[in-house]
């Protein structure tokens, strides 16, 4: 019998969405599925190395570049940020709960196989670099995720 | 022939947000589909009591507590909210098209057997205590959110 | 054999959401799914004419048509908004790499035979007239959308 599949599209940057998206993928793996996160628009951020990476870009993408967060852990909350003060929140009490923060759930998703998407068009948009992305990364368009959600169980944007 | 399925991940706790999971989520039972609401982050606030209740918690949990809505008519919008202003105007407006405002449509979701899954990893961080949560609700993880969505028919993440 | 389907429920009025689902929309016709957008709630106003029209409305209705945006490209975005400095930011960098603004990708949407609905209870609720719609578009409610969903391949909330 096939597999089943569980296919992501992960818009969002913020880090409540972020966790969700990898505690459902993780999940999903864990329960057999195939599962693909496709990251696109702001999502595309959960993939970025978290130091500052030296590559020539232009005025807007340097522009781009700054103004976004470098991986999940500088991101803020969707709700109650609180200038900051949300995340660091939320942060203590998932430790104190022994929750994994994203980046861990990143890493597992690897260990997992699930297949981690950057949207091409995303890429190019806002000028990342293949360098600035962490490695084990696919380079891939909307049709690509089409293929694979089509035949998906369980599709969500997030 | 088996139901329809239809399993909603409500992650949103803006009013418009929660009242457009409930009214698909009414719609589906209406046409027969088997419908799950597995309510998670800031979702959860749709199923708090909206009185408050007296309970032993730690100094972040009561933080938690009166940062957040207590139950769905004390929730703000997406967009518009404008300090408050913006729900009173759509509840004015949905008053005058008798349109159910959001405690109804969740009362209307528990007569036509929908299921309500409060997400136990989030009630456990933001430490929600039963007797804070309205009646006829289940406590369940990822997993059991798989288990329904993975033959679902429709699923949506909110 | 019978076609694919892809249903979206577009709420968001953002104007990178509502790219990032004509964009989806657009690639799954192009694949030839049979394909539906429901606009609900902010949604709605991607449907909307950019002029002014001459209707007749209630105190309530012509508010709400002032403080929302006529048509998408007067939309900001989801994140990085600053105060309209955002739209105008990823606008100039989309014409740069030749991407289409989402008005265009709406054009496409019609005449790629993507069904395009406006649900009846936002129009009624938020008080739009139909000469204040663009043309080509269908009115229906969320039975309309389940029929469509249910059997849909690809399904998302946006």
């Amino acid at each position: 019998m096939d597999k089943k599949k569980t296919t992501i599209v992960l818009f969002s940057g913020d880090y409540d969405k972020v966790m969700a998206a990898y505690i459902i993928a993780n999940g999903a793996a864990a329960y057999d599925h195939e599962v693909t996160i496709f990251h696109t628009f702001w999502g595309l951020n959960a993939l970025r190395k978290d130091e500052s990476i030296q590559v020539k870009k232009s005025f807007m993408e340097k522009m781009f570049g700054k103004m976004m967060p470098r991986g999940p852990e500088k991101m803020g909350l969707s709700k109650m940020n609180m200038a900051g003060m949300g995340p660091k929140m939320i942060k203590d009490i998932m430790k104190k709960h022994n929750t994994m923060p994203v980046k861990d759930l990143i890493e597992m998703a690897k260990e997992q196989d699930i297949k981690l998407v950057a949207c091409q068009m995303t890429v190019d948009l806002l000028g990342f670099k293949p360098d600035e992305i962490i490695d084990g990364v696919e380079y891939a368009g909307v049709a690509a995720y089409l293929a694979d959600a089509e035949d998906g169980n369980v599709n969500l944007f997030i």
